[in-house]
């Protein structure tokens, strides 16, 4: 079972202070155990997988390629809709740090639909993150921090990941974060 | 062969309605058979592979790792040259759906170039989208759908990729569109 | 050895010509032969690789998956610490050059701490480089070869590799490159 344990944990220790940035944000510490299935971490941290809109377009959410699956990028959003605004404008680094969670979570409810359950994901490989931002917002890795976090917290070990965070220009919908990953899977 | 068939195909359904695109821009719907080549469908869709620039710089069109190509980024261009502008600035989501399917027109030229024939592609993997815009607008996935329908219609489900679409401050030259893939090939 | 050729080397040639850029910037040529280690070409051209820093955070710097080695993106740094600015605002095009070497020095530190020697790269397969700038401004592609030159300079034709190259609106820490990149490596 995962444990639940009350504290404080820093998100983004290697950013630069943001006034904007409520200091007294405190998130639950869930300890992984070997046994813990990413699923019951999630529900240990009171996080659901949303539920996903029926594939439209001429692309798809997932392709694999021997043990690879690579994912399109997902923006921002949670059960009221698309999480929107430009970091450094009107939406602060925390602000972007539960867009990038949101997108994280979306990402994992693909990997499920796909997969059957999260437990075939053997690791995490790459991750893009994009912020929606102003020019010069140079915060963008505490942002992305958001989903890297998730990852570590579901995985351990095996959920660190090579990334890139940069700010961009616009991002559909005008969502705050859209995130593109590869994850290997167990054979 | 292909047929074609005559009326309205919108391109970008999901898209914000913009004023500034003509309503009343119809496209050939060209139905795809089995038995088609991908040439056969250009042809039928009255499309052609340009002719490629010498290959310049410390960089390569195409690399190879097993069963994928990996392929730099192309810039919108045709017969007169770059396609360039800013989409949300003085260029319309209509300018931009045609800049990227004419970045996918490139990719394919490169792609005869390294395999001898179109028919040796397996699969579209992942387009990764660049749309230079003004910060804010929201409609990239809009315009890249000019890449991603053109895959389609030339490659059925096979043509259906993983994608990300980003809007950024600026591409070389100008660009209005860059684009940049993977493929499977077949074995 | 690497042979040192006192000499003028144009590092962009299909860059637009840009009146900030010093047109008398000469750049030693280092004659590769087979026989040459990457190691000694650098030294040979004065360059050291930089010592890298703890790695921290929820994210590591290379990721392998058979032959292939991912990396993080990382941001344009030197002995004096972050290389910042934006492309066509405090920057030049040289400016940008010098800090896209910069990214490729740290990603090839990176791939010696990995891989226990820079012989064990068996070719250089992407890069993808994000240039900091205005809006509008069209020569990443000049400011990427930085990154580019030198892998081939290091690397001889196992050096060129495929490479997308665009300007963002922020990169982390206000950096004026961030480069990321895969590599093959030998089995």
């Amino acid at each position: 079972m995962a444990k639940i344990v009350a504290g404080f944990r820093s998100s983004y220790p290697h950013s630069t202070p943001n006034p904007n940035t409520p200091a007294s944000a405190a998130h639950a510490i869930v300890e992984r155990q070997m046994s813990d299935s990413p699923e019951s971490i999630l529900a240990a941290l009171g996080l659901e997988l949303p539920t996903l809109p029926a594939p439209g377009g001429n692309y798809v959410s997932a392709k694999h390629l021997g043990p690879v699956v690579y994912l399109s990028g997902v923006i921002s959003a949670n059960t009221a809709g698309i999480i929107t605004g430009t970091a450094g404008l009107d939406r602060t680094i925390e602000d972007g740090y539960a867009a990038a969670q949101a997108c994280a979570l979306t990402q994992l409810a693909v990997l499920r639909r796909e997969l059957g359950s999260l437990s075939a994901i053997a690791e995490i490989l790459t991750v893009n993150g994009y912020v929606n931002s102003v020019s010069g917002f140079a915060d963008s890795p505490a942002i992305i921090n958001g989903a890297s976090d998730l990852f570590v917290r579901l995985f351990g070990e095996a959920g660190r990941h090579v990334r890139a965070a940069v700010g961009v220009a616009a991002l559909p919908r005008n969502a705050l974060v859209e995130l593109q990953m590869t994850v290997r899977v167990k054979e």
